[in-house]
């Protein structure tokens, strides 16, 4: 029995390469994840477990999938950045897309209990993501500061907010108090009513975090004389970094280098 | 701190939403699920509980979202039909794809257990998946017959195939058995070397899975004077059926209607 | 010397060919034709030349493309339809897009004098176009409605205009009389204060114009006893009916036929 | 009379805009212009006057149409470049290609006759177009390159031809001793046989044909001690020059300056 009959619905499929010589993005972003927060009582402003969890993720998306050379995650949201030159499944936004949305998922769920040993799983958390190409090394650059400039802009709302929150505000009113307030003022706020430093609050809330390949060096084995025997080799490492100054670029130029 | 200078990125972002008064087709399939199969010692040619885990997950696709329609299923891999009239986020496809094949491979781990109680999960299960348009419902037709023909081809492929290697053959003998043999002579060789009626086997190998939304009747309650009261509800219901003649369309006209 | 080095640029470019089994329509549009028809002395609200120049184009596409199988044009716009079984070019967009508009530009010229014999083409006529897919007949209909209801709308208001221009009134006093009239108002105004009958006017203007294939009795030539021999031949005719009524398609299923 | 039941089917048109910060390339064709060439009799392997037409509609491209920044033509092919920040017309594809090769395809028709006064256009001469995106000025000198090497490789083996064919072989037979024939044996053919020096052929015919803006000096006046008062202004000029070496891209930076 044949199937040559029905299989003109094939045709029906698109080519949905990407073009060629373009860096290319997967944003996922967690979906109704206010509500999936309020159901695992996630901390507020941020919640050290859930974005640990974020970022093992992540750290597993760079060791399965070799074209990703960058990750850059905040809040519920991760993006990963393939190289321009990735042939990977011959650059079809759809197997792409799918394929890493799907994977992060599955170790998600797979990694919650690792990471809240007490809490069940309440209903399945999932992701919406998106495909987006960019033509330049530059640009990519340009994207990750939008990404780090937002995850500064809403850190630092949500800090005030909270805190005002839990010294007893409504959120109406501390809605009200933020409104239009300069980020300076935000600090001071901070300092001046919480004494809170707004700096020395953990890196990751800050800055979000990086997803990389950085070279380590590794003690293989002990020669003879007992000396050890070490050798270099590229891991998957995380680290909570600034990322629109050029420092760190300066220090990794090999991440967004152009063919 | 605003946040300008960098979101002329978002510009690159590409409208993606699929042409309107189309039905949509969202199609899943198990990525490395061969090696997934083996590593979790997968029945062949059929795991039942890896399908009813594959059905499970379908039925809360349904379940989680009104837009799909009908599910076909197979074994690694599930199509789901989205309404015509569909506005699930403004039909992106982006968003269709990347939230369905998200939320089915949550559910997929999550159910795992209720399936394979005595197996761990040894790595990530993960789907990858399309977005298709078809522009009519005969056209629709035609997509779920050929997943279908599909399903039967191989079914019977592999039982022939697997009922020869537990009788002794080597995988190559068997292969070479079957080359290029027609599929009465396939259902011939079952019973006369086996015993075996093909037709006899579970309707779920032989004819894949639906899944949709009927009507059922429930008993809501009694009255005073003891009789039931009961209540017409849509339900998403699975069952194995053919699909590729006219009857089960003939006795649910409202799956694929028309606007 | 081979060129190979280079060729990796083609690669850049898409695979832009239309889905299959959708009706596709070429919409073409006068660019800067305002200030064209003043260059150029187009008679206002219609310039009967001007239009008769636009049909006979639309007459040459239809003689050229065969895929072509109807046309509607109003004013300096013309929709192409192509049939939903079209292989032209493959169905790639570029390739539709860029020869039909190019072979009309191509024919508006070369029959300018025709039309227009004591005229010099003072700047070169060029139009814009667009193509759109659409996945049933019905909707093509409404497409074609669409065109037809808006030629009417242009067109009443249009006729007043100049009428209300050409008894005196400045161009500003005009349009503030029309705004927001009804549509029957507008009949009304003309009948009352100019003596015309909207509805005696030339049917070209009110209607627009369709090009289409139809069956057509020729005599071929003349037998021995001198009767004449006939065939029945399509030919490429040019009417000006409503549109938006069953009456033209029940006259005429075969141009919106279905597979 | 309004026109909402209809105006649905404006929701089928696509958003077809091209990434930002990408070089346009749009490059048209004659279609069917071996058979144009011969019913207009062009000279063969080149028509001075037939080239000297396709130049002159390329200037008046890039006097029409400011974002065009470069164009190369060979034959009955030409490219025009768009520079990477252009948003004419929102950078929409379709828009883009039609108004480009629509405006083309009416100066070739309005200027046929100054090219060639003794001989009437048959038929409507008309032009495919594609529109590609690539990401970076490199590549886009690649394009370039890509397409001049075609034209070499073109250009001597047509010379070789149709010398050969004069002299008074066969078209096949013609064919048959260029058949796999190296490029310098080719020039060796030329010298050998016909004492004709390929580097002394025309530019025009071994390079193709470009068009850019230049700074040129003009007297726009003479003062009162009747010196010249001389400006700078830029102009659409045409040469044929090497654009595969870095000699002409270091002269001309301006042009694929990128932002």
């Amino acid at each position: 029995m044949a199937n040559s009959k029905f299989e003109y619905v094939k045709e029906f499929e698109t080519d949905d390469r990407l073009p060629p010589s373009n860096w290319i993005v997967v944003r996922i972003d967690g979906c109704h994840f206010h509500q999936f927060s309020v159901d695992h009582a996630f901390e507020k402003p941020n919640d050290e477990n859930a974005l640990n969890l974020m970022n093992a993720c992540a750290v597993s998306m760079l060791e399965q999938f070799p074209d990703i050379v960058f990750a850059y995650g905040v809040s519920d949201e991760y993006s990963f950045v393939l190289k321009e030159t990735s042939q990977f499944y011959q650059r079809r936004a759809s197997k792409i897309l799918s394929l890493t949305v799907s994977y992060f998922t599955a170790v998600y769920v797979m990694k919650w209990k690792e990471f809240f040993p007490h809490k069940d799983l309440k209903r399945p958390p999932f992701f919406d993501g998106r495909v987006v190409c960019y033509p330049r090394a530059k640009i990519i650059r340009d994207y990750l500061s939008w990404r780090q400039v937002d995850c500064h802009i809403n850190n630092q709302y949500n800090t005030c907010f909270w805190m005002l929150v839990k010294s007893g505000k409504t959120e109406r009113e501390a809605q009200e108090m933020l409104k239009g307030m300069l980020s300076k003022d935000k600090n001071e706020l901070l300092f001046q009513q919480f004494g809170a430093n707004y700096d020395k609050l953990p890196a990751m809330f800050r800055k979000g975090s990086c997803v990389y390949r950085d070279k380590v060096e590794e003690t293989v084995k002990f020669d003879l004389t007992g000396n050890p025997v070490k050798r270099i080799r590229k891991k998957v490492v995380l680290g909570h970094f600034d990322i629109v100054g050029p420092n760190f670029w300066r220090e990794h130029p090999e991440i967004l280098e152009e063919d």
